[in-house]
């Protein structure tokens, strides 16, 4: 274990009807907030209201910033950045999924700075001051809520690049689970992916960390019981409640605390959203078990086997390497069950960019739990066709 | 899962050398510290010259509160109170394990109040301005470095009750783990089993809380894996980071929030303690394993099957109560293995006091996971002889 910083001051009020607090949250932080969504489901199912509700009834002026997409550009974040600007904004209120977090983090990172937004995700160690966020969750996937991390993209460049620091990470966040019941099946399943991804790219490192592994495996765990209920009984709060708990923790730094990782499947995933749109958790999804293949060695063999008996349960009685073999193939087996695709085909991407794609990812993961070059990089997606 | 704020502010600094941010962490609360140990053992092992040298190099003033004993005493917390109010002190700074830091605790929660400290004890709902506390740790077990508890001692009224409060938690610890290199043996395999009972205490709840298990499951493995090796192995270094950081995590909080919890065996240990002023842990170890037996029926069977099969590798094929008689089997095993009491003759307790604590425990422990009579925790003392 290498020696860390523990720092994660987010307050979580977790539960049923915790939007009741959000008002006094708000306004412990600012006066007049920028209430940041995406494209308008809110609206359908009550959470908007609740929302304007709370604020109205503490006295807190807001105005809107609708309409943030899904891999959310950096034109929805200069948007916002303008209106914080004219209105005289010093509250950041995203209530949505990641991307509607991701997007208001960029925005509280860039309103006091003379740098433009993309400048802003390219160098963070630019950043500032940051306004304060304070979210209200509506999806189980990313983990925005707690974490540090923001992922933005660029259209005109094909780039999707995340961007991380500590001053971005909320203050407070309203999680009510019930608010996911309404996530549909394949949202939930590649959430869930999502979650799973987290995990995986923290879990598969070259640096011992007993205690941060096993917390590892029981948030795999979670996702493993619960990802299946929440897509087949899609109001089982129960189900909902934990992998949104899961969510935050998967990512928000204490499974990564100690160990030295470099994330891989999560940027060969990026350039599949950047160039293709699709959505990110199947991306991880279709790619997750061809990584796994692609790192599978005799070295590696015994971590792979770690994740078979203690997350899927294998007889801890086989080889090593026949247990290794098995954790991939439930890994992949457990996507499918959930819906999810396997093959970059089925999410309409041919092989037309993937060399493209490679080259832009060798060079950002460096350090990874297996060095891979391009060509390698380039096998794994190829073999992902 | 129920409701629940999160909230656990306090920052870590982790691993060897992290004094080296005391000066900085400290000076950013206060100006003039009361710096608070126990018996000396910091003055051999250059843990007082280390904090010494940070304090002067920042330009902090301090006065020291020495003598601090293992069962705090509200003396201690009493003489630290006036030193406080004499010397002007405005950030209280524990040095060692968790007795230190319970008695810093208590400390700064009375230096503004008009309460005498035990009534701040017994009063917790009155607690109003705390000082701000920043701790170094040289003990895994209590978890005092990162949660909101004190246990106090009052040796006239043979009193020793837990006390707290949300203001109470460290805003700041310095966890280095090559400090408890020197801890010995005993105290090792103590602290291990106190971190255990902090587990046990909230794993066993008539609450659901599958994400919160696995994780506390998690914890327990990771004492299991290391508290032997620390025992052993003194200066084994990954150990005694793993126990660590497993101390604080397994009280924090996060184990708890979603969960009904009402804890029983340390309530019932804190009377052998107060009578005794035995060591907590060794009291726990003791009577752990027959709370255990005295709560197996059939329908608790289940849980105890989930710690049997998840943390003792429990064979999950044979019958739920086999399984949960070795899962209890297994728990009295481990801590006899690091060389713990099994019986209370073993520290010196007979049967003269045992009616008396049972009564004194009986109205603590309402809610429990398995209601017991003040007759039942009687024939569980009485079991431990």
């Amino acid at each position: 274990m290498n020696p860390f910083v523990y720092s994660i001051p987010t307050d979580i009020y977790f539960g049923a009807g915790q939007i009741e607090r959000l008002g006094e949250v708000v306004k412990a932080h600012g006066t007049k907030a920028l209430l940041v969504y995406g494209g308008g489901s809110i609206r359908k199912n009550g959470v908007y209201d609740a929302t304007v509700k709370e604020l109205r009834s503490h006295g807190v002026d807001f105005v809107e910033l609708g309409g943030v997409d899904p891999n959310p550009r950096v034109s929805s974040v200069r948007q916002g950045v303008a209106l914080c600007r004219e209105h005289g904004i010093d509250v950041i209120l995203p209530v949505g999924g990641g991307s509607t977090i991701d997007c208001a983090k960029v925005i509280a990172a860039s309103v006091k700075s003379e740098l433009d937004p993309w400048e802003i995700v390219r160098h963070p160690e630019r950043i500032g001051e940051v306004l304060p966020v304070v979210s209200v969750l509506t999806l189980s996937a990313t983990g925005s809520e707690m974490d540090i991390f923001a992922v933005i993209s660029n259209p005109e460049t094909n780039d999707k690049l995340g961007v991380g620091h500590p001053k971005m990470r909320p203050v407070a966040s309203i999680l009510d689970p019930t608010y996911t019941c309404t996530v549909n099946a394949w949202q939930t399943a590649s959430g869930t992916a999502d979650i799973m991804s987290h995990l995986f790219e923290v879990y598969f490192s070259n640096t011992a960390g007993f205690m941060q592994d096993r917390m590892t495996e029981a948030l795999l765990k979670t996702c493993v019981e619960f990802g299946p209920i929440a897509v087949k009984e899609p109001g089982n709060v129960e189900a909902r409640a934990n992998l949104m708990w899961t969510s935050s923790w998967a990512i928000n730094g204490l499974m990564t605390l100690g160990k030295e990782v470099a994330w891989t499947v999560h940027p060969m995933e990026h350039e599949l959203s950047a160039f293709y749109d699709i959505t990110h958790g199947a991306g991880l999804a279709i790619l997750t078990p061809h990584w796994m293949r692609a790192v599978l060695n005799e070295k590696t063999a015994p971590k792979f086997r770690e994740l078979g008996v203690n997350v899927w349960g294998v007889d801890p009685k086989l080889e090593t390497m026949e247990i290794a073999r098995l954790a991939i193939d439930r890994t992949a087996a457990f996507f499918r069950q959930m819906g999810l695709p396997a093959t970059l085909g089925e999410v309409g991407i041919d092989e037309s960019k993937l060399a493209v794609m490679a080259a832009k990812v060798a060079p950002m993961i460096k350090g990874a739990y297996v060095e891979l070059s391009e060509a390698e990089i380039l096998a794994i997606y190829k073999a992902a066709l």
